[in-house]
């Protein structure tokens, strides 16, 4: 599959910050099989955001977003892709009540109508959980084309990216090897060769070799 | 002016580094009055880079390439740019001189026929020298769009950046500051703030302010 990344956030394109965010995310995608052709960066300006978004899902199968999840009225990546797609943003209530406990846990005792925002995501979203911020993530998978929103703090971003959006991709990846060990036993090598002779010659998928190996018992506990 | 930065680079897709160089350039840019809305990474691939390319030259005034200048054959930014233009590329012989005294520094008796490729640059391009490698930039200024392309290295692109396109830059910003100071001698500043009322009123280009100063004598050196 074909990806872009697309960080959204006026203090990239200021030279404040590197987008050190789509280094990690580059760096990790080698082992799904999932293709980075292009990065790019775009403003907190809503109409720059939707032309870029279009425009991504003209050309690339995944788009790959960080930034723009805050509570604050600049950001704006989830109604941004829910524009894009015709959805309205839907209020997740498991996600509220996680906000509030974060904010609770910071000493807040009043959350801010604010953060409310956090808590609403395209209709038919994946929600991601944020461990380490208010900023929950969100995945779209609609019409062949994949849209992952992550927030932008790469304290927030990295885990979330590790533990969810990794196994997510891993499930598309057409390519991905996998490998499985079949035991036999009381057949020699080279017979159960001559069994397997058809599938092994063709070595298409799955691929298949045969080993021998000594001192694999056969006891009770297997 | 609106400007955009686009990387050439496959590593920077890979994850191997961080786009620091777009970082470096917008933290500039800010000075110029140039202003900043999408940084962009692409690979060492003709056909993205050129649609990429296509698509910036459709939104922006300013693009401002970094990559892509080495001596192989998959460096492609000014082939690309240039057929971007129906341009040629042509031979600079001085810039062909530099590349092959700078070879000879590096204890390099015969220059690699690669190494010519650096002297070439699209008919008309303006041509930046590199005092800190072989790979000269260049700007082509044509049709209300400049095309700005640097090295990929740090090391080269910001020195050619700071001396060559900061200057060049700053004569498109029809809102830089210039301040003046003109000495008048002989004249107080009440009765000088009188002759100047109309214009000092106006207050609009240019602005006018009086100081008074004293022990600002007039010397035969001056």
């Amino acid at each position: 599959m074909t990806a872009e990344i697309l960080a959204v956030g006026t203090e990239l394109l200021m030279g404040q910050i590197a987008n050190t965010n789509a280094q990690y995310i580059s760096s990790k995608l080698p082992d799904t099989r999932v293709y980075v052709y292009y990065h790019q960066v775009v403003g907190d300006n809503p109409q720059r955001l939707k032309d870029t978004l279009l425009h991504s899902l003209g050309r690339s199968d995944v788009i790959i977003m960080t930034g723009g999840l805050g509570p604050t009225m600049d950001d704006m990546t989830k109604e941004t892709v829910a524009a894009c797609f015709g959805k309205k943003l839907v209020l997740d209530e498991e996600s509220l009540s996680r906000i509030k406990a974060r904010m609770t846990g910071y000493g807040v005792s009043i959350m801010p109508k604010n953060n409310e925002r956090q808590a609403y995501f395209p209709e038919g979203a994946a929600i991601m959980k944020n461990d380490n911020g208010t900023a929950p993530g969100c995945i779209i998978n609609e019409g062949g084309k994949i849209i992952i929103m992550l927030p932008g703090p790469p304290s927030e971003m990295r885990p979330m990216f590790d533990i969810s959006v990794m196994p997510y991709l891993a499930q598309f990846t057409e390519y991905r090897l996998e490998s499985k060990f079949l035991r036999v036993f009381g057949v020699g090598e080279s017979r159960l060769e001559d069994m397997l002779k058809d599938i092994i010659e063709a070595q298409t998928n799955p691929t298949i070799a045969t080993y021998a190996k000594e001192g694999a018992l056969c006891r009770n506990s297997n």
